[in-house]
């Protein structure tokens, strides 16, 4: 039972911030905040700060969408990664999630999200113009649709491929969908499975 | 691939602190960081000051150990809560959960742990000498050993229960062991089966 003056209590309201956080809920806001009290200065002071500091510092970059301390952030200005390769993505997470490959030598386009009839998204809330300017500027000679591949994801692909293929000479991709690496065929969904053999490449 | 560029980066940084909070891997930092990241003002920038504000308000309790922005803490100095009743726990958070129940009404005593041989906890990391002169000073007239019921918990109150029984007229009690609420028997263990028979009730 929580009484009024714990309410406005500084833990209280700290745990209840925590909980906010996305993937935490009371339990593990409270879990976490009983470890940042027992390692005050070692943690919560140092985390306390670098939120400030991130906050300060850190912005999306007006060219690509990518977080980072400068603007345009160092993907783009890093003139070894060839500028007329654009892969599209729904978020940043997304950007870390292809860098970590370190597969890919071209620039990102983060859209902001997909096409979603029940979150409400429509085009008008992703940067589409954004990415058809930069095509037309950075004289684009492919643009990979990097987007899950889920129903929106797959939408939002074939939305954004109808934008652009007005451009002559501009190929435009998506990827591979098929069995993930080390996935059994017992566990996979038929989904995946009838798409692995509609596609399936010869030895 | 992260460059050694990045590695200095305040998003990188506030990603490495936070995946060492209990309970927060890389995976669930990332996504922390770049939801408060689109959330800079509303909930990035107050819980940086909340979190500044949480630890130099909030302090443990000299008596018993519980945080609380004042010492002796709310519970502490709460003259409709009786001093002579000592609920024993091992950490804050058990306090916070045996105060939702809203059931009691005497105080509690933070062990800060269970005696556990394999993380090399013994009884001189816990706060068993305070115990000790509470229960002389208070002159409490009931023990609640409301530790967990697992081995290092009831080895715990074991030991606790030997350096208390000198005292004549102590009551030491422990919680009842037995299904929860809403338990069904072909979901439970055989330990709790096992124990849920021996201490039957009579209807």
């Amino acid at each position: 039972v929580i009484t009024p003056t714990q309410q406005d209590d500084p833990l209280q309201a700290l745990i209840r911030q925590m909980a906010r956080l996305p993937g935490l809920g009371q339990r593990s806001a409270r879990r976490i905040a009983l470890y940042l009290l027992q390692h005050r200065t070692d943690v919560m002071q140092p985390l306390a700060a670098q939120l400030d500091m991130a906050a300060s510092q850190i912005h999306a970059c007006k060219s690509c969408g990518n977080l980072d301390t400068i603007d345009p952030c160092r993907i783009c200005r890093d003139d070894k990664r060839e500028q007329s390769v654009i892969c599209v993505v729904a978020s940043v997470a997304d950007i870390w999630a292809i860098e970590r490959t370190g597969q890919f030598r071209g620039v990102y386009h983060v859209l902001g999200g997909v096409l979603s009839a029940l979150d409400g998204i429509g085009p008008d809330d992703l940067n589409i113009p954004g990415l058809l300017t930069r095509v037309r500027d950075q004289n684009a000679r492919e643009v990979i649709l990097a987007l899950g591949a889920t129903v929106d994801g797959q939408t939002t692909a074939h939305v954004i491929s109808d934008q652009l293929t007005a451009k002559p000479g501009l190929k435009i991709t998506r990827l591979a969908q098929g069995l993930p690496v080390g996935g059994e065929l017992d566990y996979m969904d038929e989904g995946t499975i009838g798409l692995a053999f509609a596609a399936r490449t010869s030895l």
